[in-house]
């Protein structure tokens, strides 16, 4: 049994990693971290834990936030992680972030990231962008290993868009400056905090496209595509919130490349995902849609080609919870220490 | 005051033109006709119309459905009302149909509308295509007066996209062979008929695309966008739900034309809406979404432009229960009949 | 044309009263009143406003906000309204007050209802007390006319258990210590303000009781239920949020008194109701709910008697943001100035 | 490992057992039996079960079908299983039935269930009511063991109302002629087949009450309930539904016996409940709701005493689908054959 400490515990991340790790054969948590509601056991927060996770949040200082574990989930915000991060790799424990805090590895890329969300361009631990490798596992499995330190977990929308094209990219079949991305994403993305436009009179019948000036996940989407592709390539992305709670459904396009056919998409998408448990591929009569990945740690991909139109058309779904966040973590955390990928993941969630 | 019978009173489309005609300064309803329902009061069926309309559903072979009235609403589905018109409009009834029966101006381009949906390529009544006028009403405003005598109500999908994209494709502001239609509605777009996907608890929180193989409304929003483009045209479409009750969002995008700035775009909307009533324009920190068409006849255009890799984004919002559908069969009704264009329309809705 | 002022224009009960008196013939907006977000427009504020109504919110101490005008709507929270109400009422300016400020006509009464919701129980204008109506129309209609000064508008639980109890109690077909109002309420009731029970992913699928140690809205049901008793009585009341925007639904019970007969109960509520617009009677194989009086001033009564276990059954249904707020209001003001009642109120409501 | 037949595997209380079995260690399903949808994979009506379950839905006359088992489900709709138990308990097979065919032991209270939802009062197999047990485990468990033949699972409603109310009628804290049961529920209640008061559009804003000329659930807990009294009762039942997917908040009420404190309430529920796994008790200011037992197979108890008006009100949670269902059914199943209670059950659910 590994011990766990999660930071930022209070908040969806922290709840996510939670409730996933609860039923894990081969990891126990130590002690849950967080700046609000320190004293107050996690049950009291969220009351479906009454009896399985009774844990009081305790404050970054408490001495027994310091005891020795051997991984730390920072379910924290932009900038929080940086700033945490050194003291807990020096202490020898792996570190998985949530945050965009690890997920470039340079102070370059960092500084257009933070720019985008408004932040300091600085990177307060530079020397640690470098060896933080981009969590999500389906394209960096190798360098997630016993010898990997630190793990930048990746953006939610950058999830569900970089599974959907990473074939289309990689084999060229697509024509790189074509690319539209059109996400719309469920609430609970947004976090715990309640704010205007996620309050249910404001929300429960309403759509919208948000942050049409520039998303930040588009960086690393790009930069992702970006090495598959050998070039460097832009997209267009737009950003949409939709009374849902947990999902995203991505439509991905891109004109097809010359002399590329529906079964060549096809075969090109089997194969970069053979042996990828959790990716699963459909046809475009299946009816999947979003519920289908709920609670879960799949990623879901209509792959279709619009021939009237010479257009490849990917419709990504994912829980923008699991495999947008705790899933992932969770996953990444396996291959950090040699479990079996699927442990603590291996649930069909419930239906409906 | 001018007298209507609705046909198809007791589907949605039926309820929503009764609901108007109740605030209606220059028209009433003379009598409901269905095919279900027949001797059962509207207000048991709806029974927010208590003390509002209690009149009986009536059959067609009722005498009262063939007492003369000035204009008949066929909120019927595809089908019906190419079989009932002739008889109106022989009695001097104006035609005014949901359906895609009378959207098409030659039997070609209606039997490949009707291949799309899986309905006999052959029209019942192809006399009375040419002369019918098309209810797009921005965009064919002088077909629609006295001398009208049928109107095709357009498609709710096809609302959306066309005036999204008339200003781009009219003044060549986009490569045509570019466009791509990412259009979301709500469950009220379905109609009245309970189904496996709109049931409650498969639909509550759940998103998902649909007939990828190719929508029915592609054929008129094509025509629509080919007569202002002067040449023929083909887009991209991806018709998904997601759960909310009234609303469509569409996103609509396609490759600037070169030279085209987004202040060349600003300008061509702006003019190409002037005086143009139902039709707003928003810039893209607006904050708007479907919620604030809702329940009106509105249709809200953000006009973006995304710099970084030159393209168009509109995106564009209609409740599709009213400009697509009740609400522009209303408009058109009044243009019909020389009334103010907002009769029974000028409302903002109700939030939240 | 009378001129209305609304102070509190920004929030839920502003926006309603603003979207009411856009369809009203005889009374017109003079200015908009809030202490937050002066100088924008509330059709920023409330994209749907926009061309009906684009005036700026302005700040109490702003000279327009001080020229006359015959009626002002106080759409502000408890403690508000009893601070500003002197200086209008000196200026001939009648006040109706959507508050718990004037629902009470002796300080002794105020001081409990103020104490229930942790408030300084003694009251700013306690002369204002006596001469304040409370404004549940259907029960104080004589009360309410040109010589009236200041209204109380009634809490919106309220209404929904005082119209679906008073013929019960006025004719004693209950014993009075056995009432019971398992109430529930639509998340529009708790106001524009964004917390975290109201964050969409918190309510979406959740219903829960709350303030089970004591709601503040039994201070006026008792006192008007007493009233029609001419006795004081007591009732139990349970406050619970369902995931609904509009809408509250009140399953009322009582023991019915000795040999009374479902057709006693029956009559005596068509007897008390006669005449009374917005009041409707429904029996129990009627199939409504609260969507049939969405958007409504209407209260919709389901009467009942369950004759095994020789109970009242009442099911009241309201939109707690018309006839629980904004429409009472609305239809006050047309009592205070003589209108017709259902001025800017005839109106069936959008279905679905 | 147990073997596990599924009757009724296509539906909601289907799909929910074979939910939980994915995650049993000591049952693994044999076989999945229905009368629609014969031959295709589960996992094309559920996608979310891909890679979990394939098995494809078989016929009753399938070959497959009759191979022995251990156990089998039958989440049928009243009046199959009583034609179907028969054989199988011939064949040693222990049955575990979802429907009211088994949730009496006399044909006397089985017609008087059945004469309520109007089927035929004759029970197909009345030698089997004697030997069958009432599910509901906490209960009932003695009676459910190794030598158990038949279970009735209980009802949905009829769980939140009696687990609710069972220590206050043992202890006689009540007096038992003024229960009233005021019960909401979700609608994955009705089940997966649609209809017009399930379709989205009609419930996604709406609460209604429902067979208020008397609901069937009412059978079991006036059984119930009785025989904890030791003297027949009668209790006010009002069904009403929420738009929610997964959940039943029931607020149960009765005036409380003479010299009966809030401290004697307190105390006897929690002695009750002393050891009970899936039972949790709570207080008034704990905020708890359905949420929190969505996806589990807990019952919340919130355990209130109004002391102005000498009541009791509790508001009891459970997710129908899994206490109300599916989950009682896993946990009679552990019972039956020795296993730990909390198998497969063991889990805390998702939030949010």
């Amino acid at each position: 049994m590994i011990k766990v400490k999660i930071i930022g515990a209070g908040g969806y991340g922290g709840v996510g990693i939670t409730e996933l790790l609860m039923g894990h054969p081969r990891a126990k948590i130590a002690c849950l971290v967080d700046v609000t509601d320190v004293g107050v056991p996690i049950s009291k927060l969220y009351p479906h834990l009454t009896g399985f996770c009774d844990l009081p949040i305790i404050g970054a200082d408490d001495p027994k936030a310091k005891e020795p574990v051997d991984v730390v989930f920072m379910a924290t915000p932009d900038g929080v992680g940086m700033k945490l991060a050194p003291a807990e790799l020096k202490a020898g424990v792996k570190v998985i972030d949530y945050s965009g805090d690890f997920r470039f590895n340079s102070t370059e890329s960092y500084a257009e990231y933070a720019t985008r969300i408004g932040r300091d361009p600085k990177h307060a631990s530079p020397e640690l962008l470098p060896p933080a490798v981009y969590g999500l596992t389906e394209l960096h499995r190798k360098e997630l290993g016993a010898t990997t330190r630190i793990v930048g977990n990746p953006g939610c929308f950058a999830v569900s868009c970089i599974l959907g094209l990473a074939p289309a990219v990689k084999q060229r079949l697509i024509r790189f400056n074509s690319i539209i991305c059109d996400c719309k994403t469920g609430v609970s993305g947004a976090g715990k905090k309640p704010s205007a436009g996620f309050h249910y009179p404001a929300r429960y019948d309403h759509m919208n496209a948000y942050k049409l000036a520039g998303h930040q996940h588009v960086c690393e989407i790009e930069r992702e595509l970006g090495l598959l592709a050998g070039t460097a390539l832009k997209i267009a992305f737009t950003a949409q919130v939709v009374p849902v709670c947990r999902g995203i459904m991505s439509s991905l396009y891109g004109e097809l490349a010359d002399g590329i056919s529906a079964d060549d998409v096809a075969s090109a998408y089997r194969e970069f995902y053979r042996g990828q448990t959790f990716v699963r591929l459909f046809d475009r009569d299946s009816g999947i849609g979003s519920a289908h990945v709920r609670g879960t740690n799949y990623c879901n991909l209509i792959v279709d080609v619009d021939a009237r139109t010479n257009k490849l058309r990917i419709i990504s779904h994912i829980d923008n919870l699991m495999k947008g966040q705790a899933g992932s973590a969770l996953q990444n955390m396996n291959l950090l220490f040699g479990f079996p990928e699927t442990d603590g993941l291996n649930q069909p969630g419930k239906y409906p």
